[in-house]
């Protein structure tokens, strides 16, 4: 099979259930798969039926969000004790908002490094979709890279799932760089997009490799819903924000590296920039979604860096079918390479990731509903708003046909300050934060990003705790009164 | 002179009133200045007199905060229209409250960064404090880099104060290393605390120089105050946690390079490790305090880097009167590099930070007194936090006798975030926030850094939140309550 290019690793083919016995109750595992993309399949399904009938619990690593129901099947089993580094499923959602599974929501960038210096347990196990296993042993990832080539080193033993539904020829699209241990670690040398500074696949003693999986199941398409009014209305007003900076000679008309967080809203705003004036686009993003392959269609985009690719059903087999089209203009590297703040700082990205809610302030809150409640998780929206050239964050100023103001008089949780963060933009406008003070930001957010329902209680908020003074002038007895409303109610504001 | 070593620049001398005449109203004025160190000082002060005859306003950039009361007398004199990035003045801080002067508060690692992208208007004017000016024409800084040579690149003219009261033996001292410019900046090639990676002046074009002033004035003494019994034991409980980060391998003896914020309990926790076990230790920080030099005498410290020196009057004569004794160990950076997140991120850094709250899952208050009213800034305590090795605060577990807990339900303001945050210490204790999902992180704090007249009302809405649910459990009508009861009532919980 060229699938294992070593011959002596084929005895260790066996079913996923054999394999899944490899790992034992109170082990951490560290899982492939970021973004729904190269996810490791069968050998989680296989541990989540066997944990029906004799329970177990791990700590599951991965690079982020699983595929194929993994995470729901996993926490259903019972099989969860801990989740890092990020998630996406409402059954381990429900799980982790009980208390029940204990969730370390991470910058991406990370999670490996914390590994490297032993500040969190090693991978007893890693378990890794692949390709293909090369003549040396080593592993060529699928639509992901993630943790995978770290989890694999980390690891004393690795599970590989080959699977068969990805086309072989993804071989060659990885690029794998390890970054040196302190204290001689010495620069990343990466300072283009399209620089490839490590090597094809994760380089691991093949003796390591205790199990070899043979899959056939494809990626879960992703669930990103079509531009509409207002994801186009953020995406018109943060192109005439593009070309407002190019008229100033503060980008050229190639902008700069873009990153784009996953979702609906950064996937239109991405598509928004095939009608545009700019041309020779660049990625360097975690995840490449639909709209990077239709502005590489388009030819805007010259080329994309990414962790992972994730499309939707449309998109899969016209871009996994026509790979050799693509594969020159596209690179997937470990998450840690993606998000780090080193290259990120160094390349002058512009990231656009998504807000659930942000204050008046500028103040972002990415991750917790009322304060409380664990959407998702962080991601790598910290990794980049830090340390981009520009960081933007988007939302619809209103949810739940209206009960719901996105911009509050204070965030009920905080995952990125008003330090970090340089352009809001709704379907409204987009406010301009850059050296502004706080009380010049609440203008400019109140002006320009606030939905009109909500525009003169704000106003109202904001003078009156103008009149009491500070910096950043609250009334802290009003402050979450707008959340309080919303958990009693129903509503931020009485109709 | 040998202090202005180009003749032609020396018909450039003026008096420090003629030099402050460059300055008109609405300029952005770039001043050197860090932590009290090595700012322009008679220009200023010349401004602030003048404005007090002719009204004048200005922004105001700086490295970071400034001596001898300028930004009280600027303030006083209403010079002030913006001030950016930092400050630790009383007089200014009212004013910032008020809302008469509209306050940046930055990373200060990024304010040069936004300069060179023009995101901020560059400085109309430079004044630099210097000990000499070379036969290049090029500036030698005196007791900060800061911003100063970023500053003085961008400005269309400068200001040199030549500052008769520092040893010109300073000379040497400083490495300046400027960033490329993007797309096609190469990385920062530090790799080593000690590592010498530019030049020992800062080079610019002499024209520029549009006036020299003669002075003759020290930098304020710092304010630290010695080590007391809460500073101690803090001291104590992050030196017994180093030891058993060494014992578990996670460290080696000689620790990583040092970060530490400028204060009293830092400076105090830096004296702490002249009496332990650890040896050959090195900074890599902003500000050099007394402690820096009591390590190096001590034989403890085997290289310090900083962009400051800042020290009380009983030890500036001592350092800067035997400054050769000191010179081969030490070297000062702009803040751009000594807080740069790359170098940060690469050395591996322990950064320890002072903050003004935190709550019961490890968000940190570092700048605003009941959410609204600004204390200094942030300063670099975002720089060193989000990417070192090991993110530290420190605090005394209670304020104002008792009235306050530094410990609180939900911090009224986030300057770092749960993620960016490893290590809370208190005189009760240490929390390790490593790997933890927020309750846990909530039972360690609550357990180990909380007064213990605070513990139990604590305990209990952590309990009664809990009971609700949530990832990050919160009761919102509870959250600020002891923030409100401190602001109408002067105290946390009633007695």
């Amino acid at each position: 099979m060229h699938r294992v290019r070593l011959p002596a690793l084929m005895d260790k083919v066996m079913s996923a259930a054999d394999a899944a016995l490899l790992i034992e109750d109170g082990m951490t595992v560290g899982m492939s798969g970021f973004t729904r993309a190269g996810e490791a399949k069968a050998v989680p399904q296989a541990l989540a039926e066997r944990a029906r009938l004799q329970p177990l619990q791990i700590t599951l690593m991965t690079g982020a969000s699983l595929g194929n129901d993994l995470d729901k099947q996993l926490t259903e089993a019972g099989v969860l004790a801990r989740r890092m580094p990020f998630q996406v499923d409402s059954t381990l959602r429900k799980a982790i908002n009980d208390g029940s599974v204990m969730f370390i929501d991470q910058h991406l960038s990370e999670t490996v490094e914390q590994l490297r210096n032993h500040q969190l347990k090693l991978p007893d196990i890693a378990v890794i979709e692949a390709v293909a296993i090369t003549e040396q042993g080593h592993i060529v990832p699928t639509t992901s890279v993630g943790n995978s080539a770290s989890f694999a080193i980390f690891a004393k033993r690795i599970i590989v799932e080959i699977n068969m539904a990805h086309n072989p020829n993804l071989e060659g699209l990885h690029d794998i760089y390890i970054p040196t241990y302190r204290p001689t670690r010495t620069p990343i040398p990466l300072t283009d997009v399209q620089q490839r500074i490590g090597t094809p696949a994760i380089a691991i003693d093949p003796a390591k490799i205790a199990a070899i999986v043979i899959t056939n199941q494809p990626d879960s398409p992703s669930t990103v819903l079509p531009p509409d009014a207002e994801t186009q209305g953020i995406a018109d007003h943060l192109i005439e924000f593009f070309k407002a900076e190019v008229t100033a000679g503060r980008m050229t008309n190639e902008l700069g590296p873009l990153q784009a967080g996953i979702g609906s809203i950064a996937n239109a705003v991405m598509c928004g920039l095939i009608d545009s004036p700019f041309e020779n686009l660049s990625m360097y993003s975690e995840v490449l979604q639909d709209s990077t392959f239709d502005l590489i269609d388009a030819g805007k985009l010259r080329f994309a860096s990414g962790s992972s690719i994730t499309l939707s059903g449309r998109r899969n087999a016209d871009v996994f079918g026509n790979l050799d089209k693509y594969k020159d203009k596209l690179v997937l590297r470990p998450q840690e390479i993606s998000n780090h703040p080193e290259v990120v700082r160094r390349l002058g990205i512009i990231g656009i990731n998504t807000a659930l809610e942000f204050d008046i302030y500028g103040n972002v809150n990415s991750t917790h509903v009322g304060g409380t409640k664990m959407m998702n998780g962080i991601g790598g929206s910290g990794d980049f708003a830090r340390n981009a050239h520009l960081a933007i964050f988007v939302t619809k100023s209103i949810a739940k046909a209206g009960a719901i103001s996105s911009v509050v008089p204070m965030v009920s949780h905080v995952d990125h300050t008003e330090h970090d963060v340089d352009i809001l933009v709704t379907e409204q406008g987009l406010a301009d934060l850059r050296g502004l003070a706080p009380r010049e930001r609440a203008r400019a957010i109140i002006e320009n990003c606030v939905h009109p329902d909500f525009r003169a209680p704000l106003q109202d908020y904001f003078d009156r705790a103008c009149a009491k003074g500070g910096h950043t002038p609250h009334l802290l007895r009003e402050a979450m009164s707008w959340h309080i409303n919303l958990e009693e109610c129903g509503r931020m504001l009485a109709s």
